[in-house]
């Protein structure tokens, strides 16, 4: 049982606390049951386990326990208190590990693509991670000035999408041009655009720009993008930023999935 | 200067800050300059506006206060330590108001409804909101279970839509079924359900419910509905309960705007 916060374990696992520290080690940690048995189930490989034999009451954590254990992964008993410092929830569940960055391979002919243009809420990443694996995305690049995908609030509303649907993080936007097949179609969702977005076609291979909650589009995205817009009703100035890239991205589900090609 | 915090106009605002105090005194509490200004033009009355002069620098905070005074609403100056006290913010912005709760008249010949079985997280809820009165709803229900409309943390992701969107809270379902028209169609949105939400046809009037997000549907709101499902790729079990709620509301309004009846 560690019960020393000068525990060289610890204090390494605390680090992936902070963006620095996760990219630094190539490591995140994941805490918490059910995000962890999702984690585990998609393949992920935690190279260490923590858990709080106190905490750890659930019939569930205690299965997830025992198949971590039998799969060879190291576990670490450690004092409720020195678990809640690696902790950012406030009724820690008394099981986190620490696993690689997941590095999926890109795809190398996408047809569905997301862009985080500087969103920086980690609810509305999460969420739209969470959305763009249930509309088909192949992949979400993280384009200059978005949150850190795998900051803990972004893995909590992310649902462990992060485990399945390869990402990137562009520092350049040349970078993120990297990533994208020449000619491929670029639409930004713009509260101001004139172009409906349920007259696009979006059945031929497309990527899908949401941009920062307050801040709006960059320049950088807007000079490679076609901006459409959700027509509104009422007086509101805009939708939530991980509503309307949902809203978007399932509208190209529908299309692909219906074979309903644009009619007004 | 109110220095006091046992002033009585302080001590009744406060009030305001619990569920209980708010319905009880058929008042809400509204705080920041851009809610305060939405509501304003909404056509909402504050009774009594308090600002802290310290804190409230903005061009704007300043120009909503002078116009505020100018239309005859009672203004308090209270010390920045107090004006805390009214706010459940980090940062406040120095002005909050005293309004009643909203009460727009129910439509007589709805189109298209929002129903709340228990949604209780307020981001959701209010996101829902925003949503909703985005795509053309012309009321939202929140039936037994569902957080308070007026809590300020969906006050604050609904955007002010609290304030030209007809609400209605419900203690029971039969209450909830005395403000549907008789025959309105009505469906739930379920990650289980086997019917594709865009196969259905949202043109005549009717009802979306969006359940718990933990939870999901009560029984009396499955009794009421017809269940449709977002067809989900990957291993995801559901969306977002405001992303699934908002991908549907707006595929009703895609509907509408646009004429496309089903085709697959």
């Amino acid at each position: 049982m560690i019960t020393s916060s000068a525990n060289q374990r610890i204090k390494d696992a605390r680090k992936l606390l902070t963006r620095k520290g996760r990219h630094a080690a190539g490591l995140m940690l994941v805490e918490g049951v059910r995000l962890l048995t999702d984690a585990w189930r998609s393949g992920a490989k935690p190279e260490t386990v923590f858990y709080a034999p106190d905490a750890l009451i659930s019939p569930e954590g205690v299965t997830l326990l025992a198949e971590l254990e039998a799969a060879g992964c190291v576990t670490l008993a450690c004092t409720a208190a020195l678990f809640a410092t690696l902790s950012e929830t406030t009724t820690p569940q008394g099981i986190a590990a620490v696993l690689p960055l997941p590095q999926l391979a890109w795809p190398t002919q996408p047809s569905l693509l997301l862009i985080l243009d500087g969103v920086s809420d980690p609810g509305n990443a999460g969420t739209l991670l969470r959305s763009a694996e249930a509309a088909g995305c192949d992949g979400v690049i993280f384009a200059p000035g978005a949150v850190d995908p795998f900051n803990d609030k972004v893995v909590r509303a992310g649902m462990s999408a992060h485990f399945r649907l390869p990402l990137r993080i562009c520092t350049t936007w040349p970078a993120v041009d990297a990533l994208l097949p020449p000619g491929i179609a670029c639409y930004l969702a713009d509260a101001h655009a004139a172009l409906d977005y349920a007259t696009v076609v979006w059945r031929t291979p497309s990527v899908l720009v949401v941009s920062n909650e307050a801040h709006g589009a960059s320049p950088d995205a807007r000079t490679r993008s076609t901006a459409v817009t959700i027509p509104m009703h009422g007086a509101g100035e805009s939708l939530n930023a991980a509503v309307a890239g949902s809203v978007i991205l399932f509208e190209a589900a529908r299309q692909r999935r219906t074979g309903t090609v644009v009619n007004r």
